[in-house]
């Protein structure tokens, strides 16, 4: 099949890589608005080809992929929509769901659209940071999947399930819900203690030197792109803001205990805490 | 030569293994209270021996290395110095520093101790945590060397330098004082990361459905055992709230942006965060 991406950073690209990779795209056409992102993805090898008029991208193709940070997916979707007839599929790969699908919702061809987040990532973007076997043993959230054809729907899972991602059916309010929780704290408690640091340490070296995996693994994700992690905080505002309203009231009960000098009391937040152990591998 | 480590856990345990591999120790004594930890690492082969009488294992040793909690340390580490002669050479492992060089500022064997950290560990912690190559790589921080035998100060460098691990000298109040920054904050951060997601994701299921890379990231370390962090925030308890402090005023920042839909503002904070970038590898 032939499939168009739309969006060549790290996830249309490593996306691109496992489509070939396991033998699902014959063809794989791309799309990109940033030109050095495009003659680099080519580069790459990502794509055999890339086109800069979206209507002609999205006619030749059988899947098309948007894969756009989410403030241009919900200019791009809509625009993809227009271009495809009833027998293609349309997927997106984006963060959030509740704003995109409540755009599409009335887009006479919103049926060939199968809302579609694979839960992986890394915290670099641009077509260098594509990688192959990204999405294996994730799991992919499909939203709100009684709005699309059946047919697209089956093609999609039969998609993921060959790239040997793990399906979840979520509405698109209980995904937004969810990966608030889940994925969107992270990134911005990753972001504020990577800000501490960097007000409190004011010697570089001493944070080079000093920075073992413990702190390289909580504030790994303050790499993070602006451009990615903006428009998701917007799209998923509220859901963000009461997640944070909790965190700050975590951070402020383990805050005082310390005050108090209650040692018993913060070993049994933390006994508390090391309950997640049961949750991930 | 002969290494007595006293605590065979994550530490004790991996430095076991190091010594040996290296071919820095050819005997290596273990003195572990928990009788089943220390059952263990004999079955594991992480000691040669396991010795119950502490003066007894101490007096066998050329060095004894002392890798227990932060607050039994404070009693154990005097106890190693009463036993110890004038040819012997003592270190510890331990996160903090003042309150322990402070414990044995005064001893008449202070000469034959000298005060390691090693910046490396994971989230687990007993016998079986331990590690082949943990140190490798790393940086340990010696502290106020002037204060030991320079016999003692050479002999403890070589040995890094052999598990090849970056040397850094600094004073135990600027020790105590960074290692709040990059190390003690990454660990409060994440306790709070779990006990909120653990608060308000009540499905556990979903937990484990959604949990990607970045989330297992950020709480990776809120698996840690309160045993060996409660003593470490008591023991640095003034430095540690005050990057709190801080941490809880970037937190803040990124909330009252996000409340006020200041997005260009939360991209500038974000891009600020990126500058962490630059000194991690």
């Amino acid at each position: 099949m032939t499939v168009t991406i739309i969006g060549l950073g790290l996830i249309g690209g490593s996306l691109a890589l496992s489509l070939r990779q396991h033998g699902l795209a014959q063809h794989l056409i791309g799309v990109e608005a940033n030109s050095s992102h495009a003659h680099r993805a080519q580069e790459l090898g990502l794509v055999d080809a890339i086109e800069t008029d979206l209507t002609a991208a999205v006619r030749r193709a059988d899947l098309v992929v948007v894969a756009v940070p989410m403030d241009a997916m919900l200019a791009v979707l809509p625009a993809v929509l227009d271009a495809v007839g009833p027998q293609q599929v349309v997927i997106d790969v984006g963060s959030t769901k509740r704003a995109l699908l409540a755009a599409v919702a009335e887009h006479p061809r919103r049926s060939r659209f199968v809302a579609a987040h694979p839960m992986a990532g890394t915290e670099y973007s641009g077509p260098d940071a594509a990688v192959q076997g990204l999405f294996e043993n994730k799991t992919v959230v499909l939203c709100d999947t009684e709005c699309s054809d059946p047919d697209a729907v089956l093609l999609v899972e039969r998609l993921f399930r060959e790239l040997r991602m793990r399906l979840l059916h979520l509405d698109a309010a209980a995904h937004d819900l969810h990966t608030a929780y889940v994925s969107h704290i992270s990134h911005l408690s990753s972001f504020a203690l990577a800000l501490t640091v960097l007000e409190k340490e004011k010697e570089e070296q001493r944070i080079f030197d000093l920075a073992g995996g413990g702190f390289q693994s909580t504030v790994r994700l303050a790499k993070s792109a602006p451009a990615t992690w903006v428009p998701i905080f917007r799209q998923n505002r509220l859901n963000v803001l009461d997640v944070l309203d909790e965190h700050l009231h975590q951070l402020q009960h383990l805050r005082e205990l310390l005050v108090r000098e209650d040692y018993d009391g913060l070993a049994a937040q933390i006994q508390q805490a090391n309950y997640i152990r049961k949750m991930l591998p």
